[in-house]
């Protein structure tokens, strides 16, 4: 990996989570050390930390610092402490399904070995969550992987939202593919929608493909179409936050409509999806449930009202994409096509 | 006209051209005084005015501004002179055809008449701008009264931009039927797409709709397929800067994105155009130019940026929406539709 060494999401070290502050991207690149629980919560729903990939890894992390606290205590005590701090992280935020697989895994792994003390529970904590962040980042390349034997060097995609490096552990999900071409020597270049209302696209897909050499334009959410009739992209290409069984997805608000102008102008539409962003006990969309964020979000920005401050908002995180819009959806494990509810079956 | 004596976009009173400032919406009502042609110039490219109808509006008058400047002068210079500014102002935005219309209607008037010297060229300069003035508020009532014939009290409407009260020189054209069903004891609700890079959705039509006591939510661009999906709005309604001979038309940058949603979901998207905004000498939306922005219209808000500062960015101000996604254009005249360019020829 060459380039992503300029550029981390979050590493961990000895008991010590620092991750990238990316509310303060692009202006200001700040790491805060995470020492609590309680931080590790606030950071993921303030989003300093996010991407659903990235959220499982920090999840996982986040339970290992919990449980650091709790080292003095007694082993049912330790145990009864990192179940409600389970509970806790998990309600941070709804949608993404990463967080509560990655937290039940954490518990699973310690339920299922023979604990006698804190310590040694604490170190199989610890050697589970490096484990999902290892995993996280070969999911990433394989994916990378399988999304480049769909396009041509020298194709040009347009993403949504931020599902790269800094929306992971490594390499991206989405973005992926743009990277490993570059060190195979290929060139993808990008559109990067700049995803309101926190700008995500902006902020930080825009930052770290910039950062690290690639060719990356600039586009607002409604220039897509613009876009996609004049053929400058030959894919869309996003991640995602949960997949249901059926195929329906879960993404960051806007990729509903960005599929439904792709599909118009009969573009593929490729979704990167880590196998552990599949649900299979969603059967469809429908059972995904949609966080609602603050008005505040699309009324301010920079901490200037750019509407009427008592004006009525609508502001839903993410939307769902029905499985009919999408081409292809892209896992660590193979490449799924329509029907999904019969080729996602084979990655559970 | 119940409303609109709150808020202004321009007035004219003895030599005297106000307008309100709207790059300062929401946060300030500041009203700029034009006592030049180059300032009428800068306020249209700085968007201190915008809106076709009102563009039109404020040319005619920037003329009469300017002729002012030159009373002084022998008649044949003052002809001279007041083509020159006719050229210039005329430069200022390429896509809006009101613009060039006004301005061309103004010179015609003059040309039309025996004129023997520069206080009766300057007289009917005036007069001329002032019918403008007054046409331009009874197209909008019409095109309300037209337009609320295609709906039902309590339906709501999803528009894009603004093409309101700020945008004309009275009840605009798209929110024309909102404030004429308001004025007739309906409702009529609104939801607004904040419409980037500029926010005129936010800053102004929520500004003026909300000043109004319109039930307006607010939603980003990308929420659009999510509103529309849920079947929350009976039509998407918006204005357009120009209209070609075959129906294509050219509106706000994110209109295109939002017709195609629209036929997706089967709601009808009813394009609100003046005559004067038609355009016969252009057969179609080809023909039709593009205002290219500034970048840093995306990549700042309120001065601080949101992106790499060095970042390439794709920032038309326009795009052009075809004929076959319209489903009726609804003038002062009448309501054209489908095939357009047989309809629209009454409107001749």
């Amino acid at each position: 990996m060459i380039f992503i060494h300029k550029i981390k999401t979050l590493e961990y070290s000895s008991g010590k989570l620092i991750i990238l502050d990316q509310t303060k991207l692009p202006n200001k690149t700040e790491f805060i050390e995470i020492a609590s629980i309680d931080e590790a919560y606030r950071a993921i729903c303030s989003l300093s930390v996010r991407g659903a990939p990235a959220i499982g890894v920090f999840a996982a992390y986040s339970l290992v610092i919990g449980a650091k606290a709790n080292l003095h205590l007694p082993i049912t005590d330790f145990m009864h402490a990192l179940k409600k701090d389970a509970v806790f992280i998990a309600s941070s935020r709804p949608t993404a399904v990463n967080l509560t697989w990655a937290i039940n895994r954490m518990l699973k792994k310690l339920e299922s070995t023979n604990v006698y003390d804190t310590s040694q529970a604490f170190s199989i904590l610890e050697k589970e969550a490096m484990a999902i962040h290892q995993e996280d980042i070969s999911i990433n390349k394989q994916i990378g992987h399988n999304l480049l034997s769909l396009l041509n060097d020298g194709d040009t995609i347009l993403t949504h939202c931020n599902a790269g490096i800094l929306a992971t552990s490594g390499y991206g999900t989405a973005l992926s593919p743009v990277y490993l071409a570059k060190e195979r020597g290929m060139n993808i270049k990008v559109y990067a929608d700049e995803t309101r209302p926190l700008l995500q696209g902006s902020r930080i897909t825009a930052y770290e493909l910039n950062k690290s050499g690639i060719d990356v334009t600039l586009i607002c959410d409604n220039m897509a179409a613009v876009i996609l009739s004049k053929k400058l992209v030959q894919a869309v290409i996003v991640g995602c936050d949960r997949v249901a069984a059926n195929g329906d997805v879960a993404n960051k608000i806007g990729t509903f409509s960005l599929s439904i102008l792709a599909n118009h102008f009969n573009i593929p539409v490729y979704i990167a999806a880590p196998t552990p962003t599949i649900d299979f006990n969603c059967t469809s969309g429908d059972g995904i449930p949609i966080e609602q964020r603050d008005a505040l979000e699309v009324k301010k920005t920079n901490d200037t009202f750019t509407s009427p401050q008592e004006i009525k908002v609508f502001n839903p995180a993410f939307d769902v994409t029905p499985n009919n819009l999408i081409s292809a959806i892209v896992t660590e494990k193979g490449i799924a096509y329509p029907p999904f509810n019969e080729s996602l079956k084979s990655f559970r």
